[in-house]
């Protein structure tokens, strides 16, 4: 059997961030990930081959993101100099530049699979850390190497801690996934610099609610949990039908509906019902073609592992 | 045995709001008490004793807020015309106007001993709901009425609903009472109406990570999370040495500070160790007296049951 030392497979999954009312602050784990095969060369070469969602658009030299993350291991690790190139293997499955944490996939795979091949010198916290300085935020990196739901905070001197829980009630994941991309960039000028202090107090009572009633499991708490004053009434123009998406969602028997990420995919969390989760997909993907925007839906589940090696 | 089934007596704890991030939602109750007992009257007649703090600025006519919350379930109940009058003796420990509660206590007492006499028309929640519309807010009248911590939301109708839970970790509270009141009304009048974005996602995420913490007894995640950007900072001008107070808790050992509701009372976090909760206590008051406040400590607990009848 030949073994090569120099080589792992990771998946990582999709995250959605925000979870209405906690904005820059909470984030979850989702079922649908993307795989990365890395296999690092002593000789300055660089190989890399996307399959999936937009793997046509995936640049194939040195600005790589998952390269760029595998090269900070190597860095900071002192492999530097020993592997100086690499073959990188691809397989997605998030999509895209549509809030469902496609970049953050891309920087934890790169992390992670670099740090397994140099015999694991980083803990998840110091990942965590290398994936905030690359991403800006921890939002999304946070989810993808914990799985679950995380709370990040962020401290003056930039220094992140993240906890991650799993709830103990059991919510499925409807996601629609528009046919048009948005930049994240954009989603935040959209933000004012300034807001009403009773709508940052809307959004501080209600992620509290949201972090208790899901830790204890008790749904009925979670109906207005969801709700946001703070940054989804700014980016509804920026996704046509949002607002009638969520109350179609809502009325089709979702819990609670948010913006995930910076948009635009749309996320219900909806009970265990098959008929319930269907029902909401149908219901969402029509609300949008009202608003002449086409859209895909995906039911997933809560991912409760994070990034984890093949 | 003469027994009178128009008499009772309840105990209602003190309370402390806002705990840091968690402004105009987060809330807990102590175990320093007033008692309050009730006897309703068939004839129009009023009286109305009180001991112990600021028992002698207490109204003893109609205007006393604790037979206007019992005539409020008098009449919400129908008995407002067989009880015209009552006699109330009040014992009274918690501070007056310093940030503990004191007028939610007076309110709880008067709605909880006025809905047991007259035979339990209402359930916590429903008292809940008059306590608010008394109070104008949820934040002491919530921890008052169920013990432990609570989160209270209000929907744009008004309607409050408030989670209570018991954390899974130990901590003793260290008060510091200033000498001095402070009016709720003038610590708002300081507040801006508008904040920046980025205090809101401030107290957003700590408020989140502090319930996680306490829900999951996982001190370590405390260390933040009991700061605050959006009430604190604007009112330490109305606090001589609020900061120096908070400074000197902190480095007698305390978790976290805050200051409790309106002030001027400033609350400390203390692990359960006699040591460092006296500690703590003397810094406290060492740190006011610097500032020329004159203060008394009290280490407290977490009240666990909320209101009873004794």
């Amino acid at each position: 059997m030949d073994v090569d030392l120099n080589k792992v497979t990771v998946r990582v999954p999709g995250t959605s961030a925000n979870c209405g009312p906690g904005f820059d602050c909470l984030g979850l784990a989702a079922t649908i990930y993307n795989d990365l095969e890395l296999t690092l060369l002593e000789e300055k070469s660089l190989t890399i081959e996307a399959k999936g969602d937009g793997a046509e658009t995936i640049p194939t030299d040195e600005k790589n993101i998952v390269w760029k993350a595998a090269r900070m291991i190597l860095e900071r690790s002192g492999y530097a100099e020993k592997f100086q190139g690499a073959i990188l293997k691809m397989t997605n499955h998030i999509p895209m530049s549509r809030g469902l944490g496609s970049s953050a996939a891309a920087i934890v795979a790169g992390l992670f699979a670099a740090n397994e091949i140099v015999g694991k010198p980083f803990n998840r916290k110091e990942i965590l850390k290398f994936a905030t300085e690359i991403e800006g935020h921890p939002d999304n990196v946070a989810p993808a190497i914990y799985g679950g739901f995380t709370i990040s905070t962020v401290d003056n001197r930039g220094q992140v801690q993240t906890f991650s829980f799993l709830p103990k009630l059991k919510l499925k994941l409807i996601v629609a996934v528009p046919d048009f991309p948005l930049s994240t960039r954009l989603a935040r000028q959209v933000l004012p610099k300034t807001v009403m202090l009773k709508d940052a107090i809307f959004n501080v009572s209600r992620a509290s609610m949201l972090i208790a009633a899901l830790m204890q499991g008790k749904e009925k708490f979670l109906a207005t949990a969801f709700d946001d004053a703070l940054h989804q009434p700014y980016r509804t123009k920026l996704v046509p039908g949002m607002q009638e998406v969520f109350h179609a969602a809502k009325k089709a028997g979702a819990v609670g509906v948010a913006l995930s990420g910076a948009g635009p995919c749309l996320i219900a969390f909806s009970p265990v019902d098959k008929h319930i989760e269907n029902n909401i997909a149908v219901e969402m993907v029509q609300a949008f073609k009202k608003n002449e925007v086409q859209a895909d839906a995906l039911i997933l589940d809560l991912d409760t592992r994070g990034a984890f090696v093949v």
